[in-house]
């Protein structure tokens, strides 16, 4: 199908030139008009272009899906697909903007000259930790909202599962401890997606065990960074022996990286998210068996599916619709609360904590929750009534309803 | 309408996203495999993905149209609406990328590292001298066509025009003495593609009158490289001066830089090019009361329009549909000789000497000439067969006949 296709996008005129008279009006002489007041309201360039409704999805191709540092012309594919889903689900245009350099200052300075053709940036499977220093001087140094999907797509959903899954084993939030497998662009977002929806108690394991302040091997900038704001307690050992008395389990690390065992040593109707692809860190059905009392994996052939697309979509639709300046913490939170609460009370139970992909309720509802949260929070430079956002979105969306 | 539309393009999936089998296909995890096979063979980038029919439409927004130098976000709707053309008139996907800096090196730079995505480069409105730069710099770095529209789609159209009114006037182009007011982009370029087809006596004037080698005021770099190879004569004086006893006058500069004397003093049945614009060098009328035998101006209101638009996408069309590494000048001389042939014998006649903008006939036999052209002078990457390629432009275009 990709071959046959040639792609998956395409560039089309929503104005086509037929004849003389759409020429005139589309290009010269016409377009010195648009032209000319753009250069008198720059701001305007989001009224007379695509700008304020293109996202930009920019990969280097040092870490495509499970496929590793394949390059970016093999990053192509996935990024076009990307394109595909943003509009698709919510009516965003987007285009895949492949770079041919590993080099952050390059990366940086070439999204930075970018900006005028573009309203938003979706930074996509770039390797870590390139990707946190590439995404924060972005978010610094560019007033769009740019956001790196592999993180904050992946942790909004996941702490959208949580936040459900919580309400089943009557958990609150500040009280439970969390251990989070795998110290990557994902494990670390989701630290900091959770701490700052109340958690207080998180330990990140990486290959050689719980991170901790002074832990005398495998340490790195990142990871003294990490130890100053989790694992108060300096526990130390591998996660077969942190994991003990925890209440969730968040995995985005291998296969077959969480046992039996370890499940039932952790409390009571824990919590697991075993988000390895394509196998995940432990077998939903062996999960269930240690004790689990919700299991959601990166899978759509098992229940509770942590699946990017219930975000991204919804994110950037919201704020782009209010023509926000950034996607702070609180729209993200707004994101997690919009997802989870699609779950109605009466629906949830252990296998349905998350909405489905195809939902079309979810991007409607997180575009509506992110662009009142970007009103509220003052990165919002368009005032707008946030369920016109939601109606916008349910009448651009081109998916079948299938929750 | 720009303002309604909110911009002129929109990216459209070929491949849309409806449901979870859809999803499987166009994403993960069907996605791996174009990527693998991309991975495996680079060229199969070409199969695989957007590139072999994506060209980047790349501007710094510094001379744009008659209104000079906007900036980028001004520049946008111009890009937008080329984007239009290059799909409506040859299913060439475009896209545009105004970029927030007007370095050389960085432009050059940045166009370089995007190459993963786009499968040729249309420079747009750059100004003088940096244009000429960044196109060599380009082409020589990169292995992708890269084709300075203001300059070779102006050159390519004009000269098209004047083999047709050489015809009329019996002259033949060795022969001719040509004489270019504007020594900008269009001025050079036009110069350098004559040269190309045999002119042998070309004299170039800005504003100062002729450029020759020694001359003692108004030179620099780029005006020494000129009076290299024009004006062996050493021809001194200004405009008024200079255009008697030439055959063929071509203005790429402002409104009414020619006056009826000067062309009465040009040789016999003199042709002239106007394109100043919106009001050209010598108002049609006023020039055929001169004694102009054939007259062409940049304007659609008068017979002989000089207009890119009958270039570019069969241009492109033609380089990408054999994968050409650059548009040489081989390419450059089979556009104008397919442009010029389309205006029969039999048809021919003062008023018209270029196919009208909305000639369906001209892309198609544009990018068959230019396909021929790249294949036989080696810089085609793929073998096709010529007819092909008219027939497939011919499928895709969107405008209506209008000859």
């Amino acid at each position: 199908m990709h071959r046959m296709k040639k792609g998956k996008i395409e560039t089309t005129p929503k104005v086509p030139v037929r004849n003389a008279d759409d020429l005139s009006l589309a290009y010269s002489p016409g377009v010195a008009e648009p032209c000319k007041a753009i250069f008198d309201d720059p701001q305007s360039v989001y009224d007379y272009t695509v700008k304020g409704n293109m996202v930009a999805v920019v990969s280097d191709g040092t870490a495509v899906l499970g496929l590793g540092n394949i390059g970016p012309e093999a990053a192509m594919p996935v990024m076009e697909g990307k394109a595909v889903l943003f509009k698709s689900f919510a009516g965003v245009d987007a285009f895949p903007i492949c770079l041919d350099t590993n080099d952050v200052d390059e990366i940086v300075r070439t999204v930075k000259l970018m900006q005028p053709t573009f309203g938003g940036v979706n930074l996509e499977d770039i390797a870590a930790p390139r990707c946190f220093e590439i995404e924060e001087r972005l978010k610094r140094e560019m007033n769009i909202p740019v956001f790196h999907d592999d993180q904050h797509g992946t942790a909004i959903v996941t702490a959208a599962g949580l936040v459900n899954a919580l309400k089943i084993s009557g958990k609150a939030m500040k009280e439970i401890r969390v251990v989070i497998n795998g110290a990557g662009a994902a494990g670390i977002a989701i630290m900091k997606l959770l701490q700052s929806m109340g958690c207080k108690d998180i330990i990140l394991c990486d290959s050689k065990g719980a991170i901790y302040e002074g832990r005398p091997y495998g340490m790195n900038d990142l990871k003294h960074e990490i130890a100053q704001v989790t694992n108060s307690q300096h526990l130390d050992g591998k996660l077969g022996e942190v994991i003990a008395d925890s209440d969730v389990f968040v995995g985005v690390s291998v296969e077959g990286a969480l046992t039996k065992e370890m499940v039932e040593s952790m409390n009571e109707d824990p919590i697991i998210f075993a988000m390895a692809n394509p196998v995940p860190e432990i077998m939903p059905e062996d999960a269930k068996e240690a004790g689990a009392s919700v299991i959601g994996t990166g899978r759509s052939d098992f229940p509770n599916q942590v699946n990017n697309v219930l975000a991204f979509p919804g994110i950037f639709r919201g704020a782009l619709d209010v023509n926000a300046t950034h996607i702070n913490e609180e729209m993200k939170v707004a994101a997690v609360k919009a997802i989870a609460d699609l779950v109605a009370d009466a629906e949830r139970h252990a296998d349905y904590v998350i909405p489905a992909p195809f939902d079309k309720r979810v991007a409607p509802a997180v575009a509506k929750a992110v662009a009142q949260a970007a009103m509220e929070t003052g990165v919002a430079r368009r005032q707008v009534n946030a369920e016109e956002v939601a109606e916008k979105t349910r009448r651009l969306t081109m998916i079948e309803h299938d929750a």
